[in-house]
């Protein structure tokens, strides 16, 4: 299953795809060289888009869900570079205590969580499931529906660490985002570690400072390999006190619409790009992409009805959205059995170990395709990230799917990059 | 392409088989904290025979050829293997020099090493051929017969480095196994890493070192899993002083012959195995199990004719042969495509990358297919290797290759402890 690049691709992108190819043996030591010095988070997702003429992260997600959708080929790539992670945390492990999304139950996640824990079990792990939700006294065993259930049990606080009534994991792995803030029965775990770190969860997270991080990653990347850093980067602006419903900073936002589309306008007429930009309006913090509003024009925003404005003041899980970030919209021209499609690429320690096509039948390539009615078409991603072909042409597949394990791997690194910075304890990063 | 088990498993080998998957999470942290305390060996291959009621290594080489025969799609398994193992050795590495067989220059070997460095330079290394041949004036340019041609280039010593006229390696990767003895041009090469060291090399290592290293190892594995050590092990003699022409010593190794037939007949008698053992003599030190003979008698020995004992006294190379192992003989049940196969387990730093059957259609199940007339059938050996499948029998194949996988690092971890055993220099080992 290949996608269909049914638009073409741009000289100058072609260009960028071809000097990363040429130069793939320098690129792997570069990172090589970056993971000396940055610690990759323990796992991440990464939402790609190519609009023919630039390739850029859109999202990093560093609490994936979709394990069920990578190919079961690309699985002992996975459980490889699970080893390789797990023996840097904790060499000695036995015991790992998986948290899974406290919002989710349905089918699809509690596949993607048994995926996942095959994945971490194949490293040597015993695993077992505990739930920060303070209400849950007992163990609860939930029904994936498909004759196979999942036990979920009360976390249990032992001084410095957390368990379960008979379990003491030496690594603690969230599977949740944390949107509604940190959990109580997680602070001052100071005796194991925590992946990713708490300080990686919305509650604290903020996509600004994680495409700042990226920004000067995609900047240091680009000088060393040459080429223009608009390529694989996108203009955003952070707006903070907005209130939607109520009107205070929705000027700002516009503003700040505004001068997205007029640098994006700027770089589209520098590369000849004839289309018009647009922007894209989201939460400064929260997950999967939810509340993502692309907007053509700042009036858009001025103009906005009650109802409209009520839409864009509640974010992810309801929360009311008071931060926005204000970002280049990058279009996306893959097409998977004729709907529009993203890859997205997984992530173990500093590996790519698999990725997918998010498809969507009923949106445009303007849109957000993390939407009720998308589906997943798992790509044999992991040979082709690690292979590029260099008998191939630079349009091929397996040589484009490098090129995207080269720009997935950025955003990976600015993710290692933006946790650093944001550590509560900076010193620990000396 | 799956193995055909033409016979059935007897059932304390199934029993075996079944209790590895069961354990498996466990034999992975094993795993884990055996190589806290122990390096392997940068890559090896390992010769497996499954006779039905045993399942054994036979010959675990250090230098492997055969990277070509290796599925393509377990190619990135061995990518991000590799990656694992340079990080360790030398972080910061640019340059690598790879040591090709200096007595190999057939179409096959060649491509084998080109493979070999197409995962190396995926790693981020640039990759140039040396040579060890003191005769080697200037670059040759080796044709591979299919419009490829691979340029060998003579080393250069600087103090105590060793590269090529404009290239200095960070890491030298030996692909001799270095029958003939240590080359001059790598003695006292202490600014570089040697992967693997010199003494891996058949001048200076033993078979039966690496099966005393390997007993123990399996004997503490099958403490700790609970299983009779036998089924994964061979009993083995060490004989030197050897000369089969002159005929001094060839009592000793018929006295050998007759001991280890006497223990393995105790042994079948004790599993209930219906068949006569044998015995294969080879040479202590050499590769390519050329040299190996089955032997089912001593008698065979004593009565040989001086035609016989001239072929057993020429080992791998042409070098004579004074040190013999007499191990007991392991069968093989598989076949593949109507020929007597074994499998063929490549590993890269402690990880299961790929592997072959290795298949002769005109050999019979008790003699060695190391031998012109063999081909290989690749297999998608990692997935299983990796991910063993809790919902099959322990018949299905997959399950098999797990088992196989987990042998073969006992192999691996042997030949770590034999290194570091047989270290001209144990202090380095602390």
């Amino acid at each position: 299953m290949l996608p269909d690049f049914a638009q073409a691709i741009s000289a100058p992108l072609q260009d960028f795809e071809r000097h990363l190819l040429e130069a793939s043996a320098r690129i792997e030591r570069w990172f090589r060289l970056e993971w000396q010095d940055h610690t990759p988070p323990f796992y991440a997702s990464v939402d790609l888009r190519n609009a023919g003429f630039k390739i850029a992260p859109v999202d990093t997600n560093l609490f994936p869900a979709g394990f069920d959708s990578l190919s079961e080929d690309t699985l002992p790539l996975a459980v490889q570079a699970a080893m390789a992670a797990i023996e840097k945390y904790c060499p000695d492990a036995r015991n790992l205590l998986l948290i899974p999304d406290a919002r989710r139950r349905d089918a699809r996640y509690l596949r993607s969580l048994r995926r996942l824990s095959t994945i971490l079990r194949q490293t040597g792990l015993r695993v077992r499931y505990g739930s920060v939700d303070p209400a849950l006294a007992s163990p609860v065993r939930i029904d994936a529906g498909d004759g196979e259930t999942l036990l979920v049990e009360p976390l249990v606080r032992r001084g410095f660490r957390v368990g379960l009534a008979d379990f003491d994991p030496c690594s603690i792995l969230l599977n949740d985002d944390l949107p509604a803030g940190l959990p109580e029965v997680l602070a001052n775990v100071h005796e194991q570690v925590l992946l990713p770190p708490l300080h990686a969860g919305w509650a604290l997270r903020r996509k600004s400072r994680h495409f700042a991080a990226y920004a000067e990653v995609a900047r240091r990347f680009a000088r060393q390999f040459d080429f223009d850093p608009w390529l694989v980067t996108t203009h955003f602006v952070e707006c903070s006190e907005v209130d939607f419903v109520g009107g205070a900073g929705v000027d700002r936002v516009a503003a700040a619409v505004d001068r997205i589309l007029r640098q994006a306008r700027a770089r589209y007429r520098e590369h000849g790009i004839d289309e018009a930009p647009f922007a894209v309006v989201k939460a400064n913090a929260g997950t999967c992409g939810i509340g993502v509003t692309p907007v053509r024009d700042a009036a858009q925003l001025r103009r906005a009805s009650p109802a409209e404005r009520q839409a864009m003041a509640s974010g992810p899980s309801g929360r009311a959205v008071d931060e926005v970030v204000v970002q280049e919209g990058v279009r996306t021209v893959e097409t998977v059995d004729g709907g529009v499609a993203e890859p997205v690429v997984y992530t173990i320690d500093r590996y790519v170990v698999g990725g997918f096509y998010r498809v969507h039948t009923q949106r445009g390539p303007d849109e957000n395709l993390n939407a009720p009615g998308m589906h997943f078409v798992p790509l044999p991603f992991a040979a082709s990230c690690h292979l590029p072909d260099h008998g191939e042409s630079v349009e091929h597949a397996v040589n484009r799917f490098y090129v995207y394990g080269v720009v997935a791997r950025l955003a990976l690194l600015a993710a290692a990059v933006e946790l650093e910075q944001t550590d509560p304890d900076p010193s620990l990063y000396g």
